[in-house]
């Protein structure tokens, strides 16, 4: 008989930490704190298999799971010394999900479950406590209301209708705070949220203690179905069938009175990394009031004066847990009446900075070796990228200060430095973005597409707007809030808590002061020091960028920078895959190996014939190979210039050059206007460019006439940048800068195509070479980026001396998918799992995965050494990167900014993790 | 050592019929020819080997050949009793080319080497005939002169240097034939040729004898790779890696007085598979005459008359080489002073309805099994097309006459029915078909855009332009001429030897008597009359079809019917492939039915859309899933009835319906006073339009939102299409016609897309059956056309009950070509051999059949059954078909007049030939 059902308590749990999958990870932590000694109040584990059950069975439990939830519920009344729906003596419980890896605030919880007039009598008896009793009564309604009766707002605008009641009441009564409600307040509470919940949902509440736990579960498992779950799973690749737990723990409260509290702690800070306990907690109140962020909770320092022995507790607690996980865990605790209880632990949700130093700290201190601190769970890759992106230049932010524009202060909950338009709820943010935040070719994001999302607090709800805007700054909440949380763990730049702001959703202001804000107007804010600015503030580089790049900060000057660069070189010293860079310009080559490129993947040719575009023009607009030549010859030398320049920069690295490959209308005019101008600075008629433009129009160009077929039909244009090449190669190698040119041609799909190209290249070494007296070693390989070539990737590998795919165009032709086109269909896929994530941001391993699993299979089978690189942007995408590495590729290559990203991921992909 | 030469002569050969990969078709007939005692002069092959090593050695030859040639030599002249370059007894040979299959005219010949002003003195006291051997010298100097030292017209409109020279000379004497220059006219002549070559190529004529022979090996060698040749051998998809052997064979001479002659035959009717001896001969004439169709030859009936005894033997020979080959014959044979020499022998070229009559009438003769009678190398199934096309409309035809357009009588050597407009050289020809040739969407052609090629005489510089002609005429040449071989073999209609044409090409006119036609005029020519007729005629259907689909002739009527149903059905009885057939419409699908089709591959729904294009155009407009639903309603019953025809005319034939594939905007108009027009229509604006328009562009269409993708972001047209597919095979069920619907999901990747819309399919049948109290067998699967469905093809078959390979769309995604597009480079790599073929004509075998191949295997490793199919244009192209067969697919889809070309490949895949 499966056992559905894992009890814990009395010091001794059936579970434990490494039964995460089964119990998911709060009922797995449970059942280890319990057997590690520490104070946890007993309850049960319904297993992940019973919701995976559940939904595999039209909604229904395995017929052995009632009695298994009898057996372990009969056993937490015996630890507990109380029963559930027992009115004399009765126990309550909550219910709450916990999946195998958190998804805060995704899913649903219930607490106070077991209270009915009868019970309530009976816990008003027992702690001899009415206000309390009828507090928790009105809660309990309130939640299981919400939660399990779905009596929740109907749009984005509408107050929840429990919260109205409440407002109601308070203002009839003339009272500010729930406090300030009286017994019979409360008691006239509960009968009005009944007939709400009578009214709008039919139901009658029930009453019966063991129904309402059942019914409980029955919401928790419901709720890993629920809208926003979905998303967040998506979002973070989480498959759906892992299913979520549901734990039955006795209520422990901290709202009987002021000798109780409840908190919320991380062991070190979850933001910046400082190794102090940091944490919040509320005197008298249940958890979800920390969490949700209404009520401006304590620093978890003051605990210390507040509940000296609690807090001694707490600290004992915390090195234990560190020590007993090797991770910083964020946990949650209640006081009951002076005696702690924990409620939960877990690893920490951490910001880049924090994830750098923890891992840097924590081997210094012996707790953890390197491998571990390089391993994806502590330092997801991506999340790299928030130690190189821009903080306010402090010159600009000063300026704004002076200006009087600093409009308030709160807590710095996620560092970084944002700009953006103000909006106010997650939808409007999201679509503002959808609409003006594309990146330009270079990657590049207008001012004007950035957003700062504005709210009162968040909710799990908001996630879209939060993913879509580059800062989140709220009015409520602590360090530990939920919009604190998921900004940490987005990497948003964040500030939560600050009070001086005075938002109204509907006018669409938020006000500080007699400063009045609007939806759209510009506002700064400064995750490193929780200010908040009016209007845009200019940004500098990341320290990390200022030390290796602009060299304006000294080593010495920056931990950050210190930090990082330690973890890289525990980086480099695993991993197996080389990083190189995609780079068409000395400055961007330079910038990529101070982030520790070891060479170029890909150098685009045409980026400078953009820069050199008349000659370029001339030559497309050539009527004989002659013409052809002449216009060719002009820019041979800015071309050999530009590699001279790439080579020197790279030191002696290899540096991939692929010659031209977008179409020829791409360098023409399209508009009459510039038609005009472009005809009489090359002294040719407008008609003429009018008619090359036409007669190279093409209805797919996707899959038209560029790539190798351009060099193939033109070959004198192979022929001019062969030479740029070799000749640049030549004069940079006399000036003792080893040199090792790597030719590359695109969109090769037949060998014939290759062997045509190549020979062109290596007639032309031939001639440079014995010209300059000077011999250069020098390979010519090819894209891989038709489905065609990976096919025949045997035959190309008689030709080709190395493979680089191009997965952006093999993914569009796999997949038959333009990326310029996609958008309209693609976020309904991604919406309903059509697509397991989006292709052009990473691999689709199955598909276009299994196509360069082929690739490397059927090239090395003629040509066992072959280099095989990728140069697509997947090349900095971590999960890319990692199945890089298990097709066995021998590099990567990413742009500049990504390159460190990659070497983590090279190296967590080298050790497994 | 390699045995590079190879000795016939004396009745005994060293090689034989079997060997012509290595002494190619030529050299191993006239060694088996030897061997079965035939009158062949003696002689020597020099291998394809030699030819081979020759361009892989930077064109020098074997060490061991001269030794091997000069053996060979030795044995020739003991057999000849004469010896090359023997002043008293001379020796002459010819050096013949010969690749393993017939390229007639491609390559090059020499004639009478070994004469020199001493030889030709040998010759002359030998013969007795002074001017026979001055004749033959001034020919071999021409030849030697045209072939070997390369004295060719230099452009297309000058006329053979060595022809004018004989023109002038004829000219200054005032005569007009050849035969009436004095033997002091042919001396003059050689100087003046030799004079020629001199100034022309700075060579002086070589005298002797053995440089002859071997420069002209050389000659013979070097033509292998001559333009027209690797056209040829391209077109033809003949490696360019077999070489040619080379012949050298002692010379005997039709040209020596009137007891001489020279012919050309083929053992039955070569156009029109009638079994009659069918050939030309002239008398007093080298071998060259008859073929280069200068001089109209005479019939060989008329050889009985002329020399009775020779053609008793040449019929008794003609009866044994069918019987010794067991296929016609096409040969070669000189008198000599009376006696029969045998030239050459090999499988002759025929039509089409050659082709299927010498078939079937060689199995009722027992010659041959009605397998043999199926092999690709007697019936290319390509060639059963010309059964299939249009013959002049007798009552056109006849009103041409009466008005006095029936211009001349030619003979007919191509049948068939074209017109078109007159061009007079090739390469004209080509340009204009290539100009307006272009078949529209159904696959039509302009009769503008048809080409009939008019020449004195055809040569093998204009096969481009033949190919690209409808119908050849030519003034000159026999039906052994070149015009007439290669039209057979192509399967164009051509006249040749029209006499009454005066062809003027410096003017572009053909006149007739008084009647001048010029360059552009439309021409008509009835290849099976030998009709030459001005201007236009129309066309109807050929017996086959007035048979099959009018009903006009009944089979009884029609021998070229009933032999062609007789081969048919020998192909039915082997073949293992279904066939099936691409049809919308029900007349499309009853024609099909008629040309043998076992169902319905593909049946393109948006056809239908294009019919009923207005509430198509609502649907598109629509703003809400509600007014959308509205216009699909108004769909519905046209799309239903449509499907009822279909599934009548299938007649309980399994019908592949595909699901809307088209990107959406190619249902709304583009130009604005369209959109003005369409939007009163349909009460909208026409901004509305134009901004849909607008909204739906995209840059690459092909890789766009089209496919499943529509039906997956638009599920209500899915719903609609399956709505009509189910009412419609249920009412047509209820009438007792067994109906086999199979619903085909277009541009599926992912397995989910799939399911996604399979589930639609289930749902919409669940409901209909339940309506319609019926329920009707169907299934539910998916074209494989992106990369993508193949590589993941084992996921698809979880869903999946068929696949169809899309080969277009694979073609395009897979070697990343757009059909629209790549006309821009396609041709340049097909004349460098960057590509085998088109791929959008025969599958790209190792590309995009490699990912075929992956597909099926995949596909059947999850469902072993899986039916496979192919509905791609490539379904009706017999190479592609036999490659389908290969890969173990079940059923191939091809356009109704491509099914018993289909038919007829199948069975040959099926008998391995």
């Amino acid at each position: 008989m499966t056992k559905y059902v894992y009890f814990f308590g009395n010091g001794k749990a059936e579970g434990g930490a490494e039964m995460k999958n089964l119990l998911g990870g709060k009922g797995a932590n449970l059942a280890e704190m319990t057997n590690i000694g520490l104070p946890v109040p007993a309850g049960f584990t319904l297993t992940t298999e019973v919701c995976t059950y559940y939904y595999a069975n039209n909604q229904t439990y395995p017929p052995e799971l009632k009695a298994q939830v009898n057996d372990a519920l009969r056993k937490t009344e015996e630890a507990m010394g109380a029963k559930l729906g027992d009115p004399k003596n009765p126990l309550l419980v909550s219910c709450r999900s916990g999946a195998r890896v958190s998804m805060p605030g995704m899913m649903d919880t219930v607490l106070n479950i077991g209270l009915n007039e009868q019970t309530l009598k009976g816990l008003i008896e027992k702690t001899g406590n009415e206000r309390f009793g009828w507090d928790s009564y009105r809660r309990f309604v309130q939640m299981y209301g919400d939660v399990v009766l779905g009596l929740k707002p109907q749009d984005k605008k509408e107050i929840d209708p429990f919260e109205k009641i409440l407002h109601d009441l308070k203002h009839a009564r003339g009272v500010q705070l729930d406090t300030q409600l009286t017994v019979a307040d409360l008691k006239e509470l509960v009968v009005r949220f009944k007939k709400a919940v009578k009214e709008r949902t039919g139901h009658d509440f029930p009453d019966d203690a063991h129904e309402q736990m059942w019914q409980a579960i029955g919401a928790v498992f419901g709720s890993w179905m629920n809208d926003r779950a979905i998303v967040y799973r998506r979002q973070y690749n989480f498959p759906h069938d892992w299913g979520t737990a549901a734990n039955i723990c006795s209520m422990v409260f901290g709202n009987m009175g002021d000798d109780c509290a409840t908190g919320v702690a991380f062991t070190r800070d979850p933001a910046t990394g400082e190794k102090v306990f940091y944490g919040e907690y509320l005197i008298n109140a249940q958890g979800e009031d920390v969490v949700a962020g209404i009520r401006t909770p304590k620093k978890i320092a003051q605990l210390h004066e507040e509940m000296p022995s609690v807090y001694r507790q707490l600290e004992e607690i915390r090195i234990r847990l560190e020590q007993h996980y090797r991770d910083v865990q964020d946990i949650e605790f209640t006081v009951q009446k002076g005696k702690l209880w924990m409620l939960q632990t877990r690893n920490g949700k951490r910001t880049g900075f924090a994830a750098v130093r923890f891992a840097v700290d924590m081997v210094d201190e012996g707790l953890i070796s390197k491998e571990e601190a390089l391993s994806a769970g502590r330092i997801p890759p991506d999340d790299l990228n928030q130690l190189l992106q821009p903080i306010f230049d402090p010159e600009s932010k000063r300026k704004a200060i002076d200006e009087g524009r600093l409009l308030a202060k709160g807590i710095n909950a996620g560092p970084g430095a944002a700009t953006g338009r103000i909006k106010f709820f997650a939808d409007e943010a999201e679509a503002w973005v959808a609409q003006h935040g594309k990146a330009n070719a270079h990657g590049e994001r207008d001012p004007n597409g950035r957003v700062i999302l504005v709210r009162q607090e968040t909710s799990p709800e908001d996630i879209r707007g939060m993913q879509a805007a580059d800062g989140i700054l709220t009015a409520f909440g602590g360090a530990s809030s939920h919009a604190a949380l998921v900004s940490r763990q987005m990497g948003k730049v964040c500030i939560v808590g600050c009070s001086d702001l005075k938002i109204d959703y509907k006018a669409g202001t938020v006000t500080v002061g007699s400063r009045v804000l609007k939806d759209g107007d510009f506002i700064s804010i400064d995750g490193f020091t929780g200010e908040v600015i009016a209007g845009q503030v200019a940004t500098k580089p990341s320290e990390v960028v200022q030390v290796l790049i602009d060299k304006t900060l000294k080593p010495e000057q920056s931990r950050v920078y210190q930090q990082f660069a330690e973890l890289m070189s525990w980086a480099d010293s695993v991993r197996k895959l080389r990083v190189r860079t995609n780079a068409d310009k000395p400055d961007q080559a330079t910038q990529a190996m101070a982030f520790g490129a070891e060479g170029i993947g890909l150098c685009r040719t045409e980026h400078m014939f953009f820069d050199h575009i008349e000659p370029m023009r001339e030559m497309i607009l050539a009527n004989t190979p002659e013409e052809r030549r002449k216009a060719l010859d002009k820019l041979l030398p800015f071309q050999r210039a530009d590699f001279e320049g790439l080579f020197r920069a790279m030191k002696g690295n290899p540096v991939t050059i692929r010659t031209l490959d977008p179409p020829l209308h791409e360098f023409l005019p399209h508009e009459p206007a510039q038609q005009k101008e472009v005809a009489s600075k090359l002294g040719v008629s407008p008609e003429a460019i009018a008619r090359r433009v036409k007669d190279l129009h093409e209805f797919n160009p996707m899959l038209g006439f560029r790539g190798c077929r351009l060099g193939i039909v033109y070959p004198e244009i192979t022929a001019m940048q062969c030479r740029a090449i070799f000749e640049a190669a030549c004069n940079v190698q006399k000036e003792g800068i080893k040199v090792e040119p790597e030719i590359m041609i695109p969109l090769v799909g037949f060998l014939p195509e290759l062997k045509a190209q190549a020979a062109i290249a290596h007639e032309t070494a031939k001639k440079v070479f014995a010209e300059k007296g000077v011999e250069v070693k020098y390979l010519v390989g090819t894209m891989i980026e038709l489905p065609r070539a990976c096919v025949v990737a045997d035959q190309i590998a008689r030709e080709a001396q190395f493979f680089s795919f191009g997965t952006n165009d093999l993914t569009q032709t796999g997949l038959g998918m333009s990326r310029d086109d996609y958008g309209s269909f693609i976020r309904h896929y991604l919406e309903n799992d059509l697509v397991p994530k989006d292709p052009f941001q990473v691999i689709d391993f199955d598909g276009v995965g299994g196509l360069m699993k082929l690739g490397v299979e059927r090239g090395r089978s003629t040509r066992a050494d072959l280099k095989i690189g990728i140069c697509g942007e997947h090349g900095g995408e971590p999960d890319s990167v990692k199945f890089c590495h298990k097709i066995g590729l021998n590099y990567v290559s990413c742009s500049p900014f990504r390159v460190p990203i990659a070497r983590l991921a090279a190296a967590q992909a080298a050790l497994g993790k």
